[in-house]
């Protein structure tokens, strides 16, 4: 049985047995985004490195990935220090530091981690799924030559698809998505922290205008526990995006995201640069 | 003239002139919740460090804060490092750590900065300020008994207060509340950062019960500059809140905060440990 794609892109080694924080990886060809590897892949690599931590306790509760420089090709150092444990919940902090082309290396993440063991409580959704068409009634979005990791997933928008006319008319700012790996894959914690993030940027859809854009800092709460994450598999997952504001060079941009049987999975926000 | 209490919670010295990154602060009975000083004043402080910081470039853009344990009362050591510097944009990693009763050192404090020189852009704002009485009209919420902080802030909720009969009613988790600093205080980064936090837990009011709730993580993007902030001065912020979802033990909470003249200075996200 052949490694799926995400599997390749979030490996990480132990880089020395006598310390499990620090992991080397390598980023993945197969998730190149413009000028780098995808952010999402990145985050959830992040992750990864303490869902795979001997010492961690309990499920990812809250994720932060800060995108301090552009990842290159190739190898980088991953340290994965949990900071305090508590009784139910533990505090991790997360570095990529990365060789430049210089020779001099430098911070290219930074990230921090909440993990908790759950108990069951009272519940409530307050966000219920918008009611949309089934994944397989809605086209499957095209590809886009040049940006490798669109490949990777089966993305089909119900609403708010990449503008085609780019000429201003922009109305607001919502995406809406079925989407799931492509191969499909069943579902966990890491994959569902890089679809937090395969919305593309609000601004193109905003105003109908293609501009220079990129993360800087995304945080992802997880609502699901591998359990519910178990029961979403390998089905598709409804995506929702929007932007509240766009102000001098930055915007921010909220997401959900739901199983097929309409069970919140995760919400997201982030802060994204744009030129102009 | 006699400081603002909120300057002096804040307060950092320079632990040590030929390190820069290194701080010591005491933590504020004038902002003493129920077990330590309000999350906000903590958060706040965080972010004063790198405001005080002689590498600092730019202005605040986003902020993450991870209450890793109990901020005690008495002195703390902070650390504010800038881990990577852009030409517009600069990456901090910050750790609080305070000595507990039994004389070890423990990280009570994770957070991380992204600070950024902003330019002038094209703009939008997609969440425009909900239409509400003005502050005056509004009636002050009243102190609760052994909550210090409460008295540092007048608050007057124009929906959603704090439920006074607990029978298990709650319909949904809104809160718009009009907040200054009591007494008046003109705006800066910091106190727009506290700001943030000083919704009660989403829980009591969607429930209409209270249970014990504490943010465990907590977001905040900042869409105003100085030079907004200026404008806001000393008036009132309209501060709306919200939960999405509530399970096992777990609720996310998001925030708007708007100056009266209805512009957008921060929104903001949190995950808050809920019991029962």
């Amino acid at each position: 049985m052949s490694t799926h794609p995400f599997d390749e892109a979030v490996r990480l080694q132990v880089a020395d047995p006598a310390c499990p924080d620090v992991y080397t990886g390598t980023s993945s060809p197969a998730y190149w985004n413009m000028v780098g590897p995808f952010g999402g892949t990145t985050a959830a690599t992040a992750l990864q490195a303490v869902m795979q931590h001997p010492a961690r306790l309990g499920e990812p509760i809250a994720l932060t990935v800060n995108y301090a420089a552009a990842l290159g090709a190739g190898p980088f150092t991953l340290t994965a220090r949990p900071v305090r444990t508590n009784r139910s919940t533990q505090h991790w902090a997360v570095e990529i530091v990365q060789t430049d082309a210089s020779g001099a290396d430098g911070v290219v993440l930074t990230a921090t981690i909440v993990t908790a063991a759950r108990r069951e409580t009272w519940g409530q959704n307050d966000v219920p799924m918008p009611s949309v068409p089934a994944p397989l009634e809605v086209t499957r979005q095209a590809f886009i030559a040049g940006v490798e990791w669109i490949n990777r997933y089966d993305m089909r928008p119900v609403r708010g698809a990449i503008p085609q006319v780019l000429d201003g008319s922009g109305q607001d700012s919502v995406t809406q998505l079925w989407v799931r790996d492509d191969s499909p894959r069943a579902l966990d914690f890491p994959a569902l922290a890089a679809m937090a993030d395969v919305f593309y940027p609000r601004v193109w859809l905003r105003r109908a205008t293609r501009v220079p854009a990129g993360t800087v800092s995304i945080t992802t709460y997880f609502h699901a526990d591998s359990r519910q994450l178990a029961q979403s598999g390998q089905g598709y997952l409804l995506g929702q995006a929007r932007g509240q504001a766009f102000r001098n060079g930055f915007f921010d941009q909220t997401a959900q995201l739901w199983n097929e049987a309409g069970t919140l999975l995760a919400i997201s926000t982030q802060m994204v640069y744009y030129k102009e």
